[in-house]
């Protein structure tokens, strides 16, 4: 698992930064990619990177801001034109399917795939499939704005066979209710309990992705023991004025709300060219000083998401 | 007078080359520029030239594919943000407005100056201002597809004041006179014509460039005597079938334009991404056969196009 961040900027498109597309790689878990928002020029940011447009099957807007979703018509088609034959799962404020489909109907563009439209009604769970669940909640913003909330199924122990080997049990179907948790009766007359006999679970990994907004509670129910949130950061803490007047965040806010909610990493972007260079490097201290695991992302930072420690039941 | 080229690739953005946008730079002329259609990623090649988004004061969409107005939405959106307060024209299909217009109010956009919707209906001139014409013809494409034709007004000869002076010619209203090419009747008795003191004329400049087509005799038209030709050249003249299936050109058919025109230079442009490196000098050595001066057009060329030398009428 890891997370590509293929343009971090805010508004308008800077040299340094291009505006807003995030792609959480699942390759090993599922050879998938979803993508998160998908500004202008997504498509030509994807050309310098490894990243196949086929693999993308699930992209997830945020909210309907010119920044956030002018890439998708083009990338959209070029994903068809580029062998892209399986169907695609679209999420997002209401509206979204209204400009995919004009963009699509007035260029006469037709797809070598289907798009699945969901736009969002209310809050909560809107996938889940026993491997990974995405639900997401309303932020702040002057218009409708959504985070995300990706959270892995927990990976359940292994059987400890080397163990049942040295304590002489027979191996056969009873493996498998020892596996199940089940207590379990040996032809020797032991009783055994297969909790005792199941190595330690690991928890599965919890990715947090807002899209713009204020500072708000939400924000800490989706993102609760998140491995990484990834949070706007548009304004510096001395312009929190700024922010609120813009229905943006400040670092220090940003920062706040990672320690609230017990996150592992806080990756910022949504960075606004007013912050080039050092001004950037500012930021990402002001958040330090509250949230030392933090980090300003930068357009192709690749972000890996190790699995958390086994632990012990 | 300048054409700079911000995308010359067909279809899809490729690493080398982005999706077409051509820009008509009369900042000499009108302190405007003029864009030629807006794929996906305009505004991001603007960043890398001087080109200020606020001068950009009329755009023409040749056609509605995707690879041709994807950038749009953002390029408008972004002409607000940076300043641009002025109205913008723009000319286009049947469709173009519908596209905008649902961009911007899918996005909420509220733009700092007007756009001013020019639907083309039927063939003729769609601009005219005593400077510049501006007319079209449709095109033979998929879709409709329009070619422009750009025409500058003549410059007239200057009144040739050392020669007056030469001749004791007294200086007053009689010179406003002279200019206009009337007769004049002098105080010591003499007449002279006006059209014997003044200067070499030179004609306009004449600019054609083409929308995605199949060779067609409306491009001749539309091209004729032009002292630029800006052609696509999708395919190599070894592929005519493809090009006839796909409603594109060739190399060679674009150069036999040129020659029937009777242009100037000939301009190869929307190339497409299996022609690279000497793959694309091998379609300007195809074109340059027939017509010498031939050009394959890279991202960011710039091409000035000189006044034609004064000529005596």
């Amino acid at each position: 698992m890891e997370i590509e961040f293929l343009g971090t900027g805010a508004g308008v498109p800077a040299r340094s930064r291009n505006v807003t597309s995030i792609a959480l790689k699942l390759l090993d878990e599922r050879n998938e990619i979803w993508l998160f928002d998908c500004g202008e020029g997504t498509q030509q940011q994807i050309l310098k990177t490894t990243i196949k447009p086929r693999k993308v099957d699930k992209i997830f807007i945020t909210h309907l801001h010119g920044d956030h979703i002018f890439g998708l018509p083009g990338f959209l088609t070029s994903r068809s034109n580029q062998g892209g034959e399986t169907n695609l799962d679209l999420y997002g404020p209401a509206g979204i399917k209204r400009y995919v489909q004009t963009s699509l109907a007035v260029t006469g563009t037709r797809l070598s795939y289907q798009i699945i439209y969901h736009e969002i009604e209310g809050p909560g769970t809107i996938f889940s499939d026993g491997q990974f669940e995405v639900s997401q909640l309303k932020l702040d913003h002057r218009i409708d704005s959504f985070g995300y909330r990706i959270q892995e199924a927990d990976f359940s122990g292994e059987l400890l066979v080397d163990k049942l080997k040295a304590e002489q049990v027979p191996s056969g179907p009873i493996y498998g209710k020892l596996k199940a948790g089940e207590v379990v009766s040996l032809p020797d007359g032991r009783t055994i309990d297969g909790k005792d006999y199941i190595g330690a679970s690991r928890p599965g990994r919890i990715v947090a992705i807002m899209g713009d907004t204020r500072k708000t509670d939400h924000t800490i129910t989706l993102a609760e023991n998140a491995d990484v949130l990834v949070h706007e950061s548009t304004f510096s803490q001395h312009e929190s004025r700024l922010a609120r007047q813009y229905f943006h965040t400040t670092s220090t806010q940003a920062a706040q709300i990672a320690v609230k909610a017990h996150c592992r990493r806080l990756l910022l972007t949504h960075i606004s060219a007013r912050y080039l260079g050092r001004a950037a490097h500012q930021l990402q201290q002001e958040a330090q000083e509250i949230f030392p695991n933090t980090k300003v992302v930068n357009d192709f930072d690749v972000i890996k998401i190790p699995l958390p420690i086994a632990v012990k039941e």
